[in-house]
């Protein structure tokens, strides 16, 4: 029995978030109203803003808040370069690691036929138009090393083969710091098999 | 460098929650707004009514909606009985234990003169008030099994002296499915001090 009707819902609304049980909600439910009432209206706020304005990109699919996002938008980065990614979390991952100045195209999926996933729902038409510009010198193909990812992969250099392009697809092997020893048998096969030059 | 400005004020406003940090906070925000918008909205207006609505009960201290909590205000509770604990968050552990039917009075904190917490910030004066209606029958302190629970626990029963009341402490041993060999030694020497008589 709880002493609080809206403490409760509160809790029950925080297990909405991915990963939160019972525990962690009341946790952060009674750290909110305990310790950061400013924290916890920041929360709502931002909620409600992103709810409202977050749309997607129409020329990358990301997301945006407005109709050209603010990565497609900027003129710094190097538009001849296109990063094929699965998810807007991937555009995250990259972004965060700092190695790629170029612009990206967000599928917003992969293919799943199973998952009712086809060409179509992966945005290709856009694609298409978007390469036929002619902006476009290089293709990096960063779908998961999965094979549904190795067949989305296929499928979109097979679009980006109508176009004069370089096409290449993000290196696989030892990640950093891997010891051997713990590396799984796939990737270390696929490291032997693309082993690379040594100068 | 992100798509979305108030993707990114998301992310950010959720890493005021304990325990989450960038990376959560962006699978959080992430799934909210790709998967579960209802969820996202739930959270935004759970926490707008909570920030709204949430008070202290004037008799135990713990969060209420109204005046007096629904667990002081609920007549099948047992009156006759009070636990008295350090935080809200320790009568949600003993209401799901479903192990206690009377009241509760909620010390919110416990005495720490380092951290400038008193008699005074403990609600120490409404708890004796209470008390000296005569309703109550049962003192069970529940404060935490530390030093600072300890004396905190020593204060608050010095004050229920005062009055004719039976007074016990939580019981301190082995827990449920504890196995010896893992159990601190404090624990141990503890459950040994403390043995109960085997019928």
């Amino acid at each position: 029995m709880s002493s609080s009707p809206s403490l409760t819902e509160l809790i029950n609304a925080l297990k909405c978030l991915p990963g939160v049980g019972q525990k962690s909600a009341q946790r952060m439910a009674l750290y909110l109203i305990e310790r950061d009432q400013v924290g916890a209206r920041r929360i709502a706020n931002a909620t409600i803003t992103a709810l409202e304005k977050v749309k997607h990109c129409k020329q990358c699919r990301n997301f945006s808040d407005t109709v050209l996002c603010e990565i497609c938008g900027n003129q710094k980065r190097d538009a001849a370069s296109l990063c094929i990614v699965e998810s807007p979390a991937d555009v995250l991952a990259i972004e965060a690691s700092g190695a790629f100045q170029g612009l990206y195209f967000v599928l917003l999926g992969r293919l799943s036929p199973l998952d009712g996933i086809g060409p179509d729902q992966l945005g290709l038409d856009i694609l298409e138009d978007h390469l036929s510009q002619g902006q476009v010198r290089e293709i990096i193909l960063a779908t998961s090393a999965t094979v549904e990812g190795d067949i989305t992969a296929q499928v979109v250099a097979d679009i980006a083969r109508k176009f004069t392009l370089s096409i290449s697809r993000l290196a696989r092997g030892i990640p950093l710091g891997g010891e051997l020893e713990y590396v799984d048998s796939g990737t270390l096969s696929r490291a032997l098999s693309g082993r690379q030059k040594y100068d």
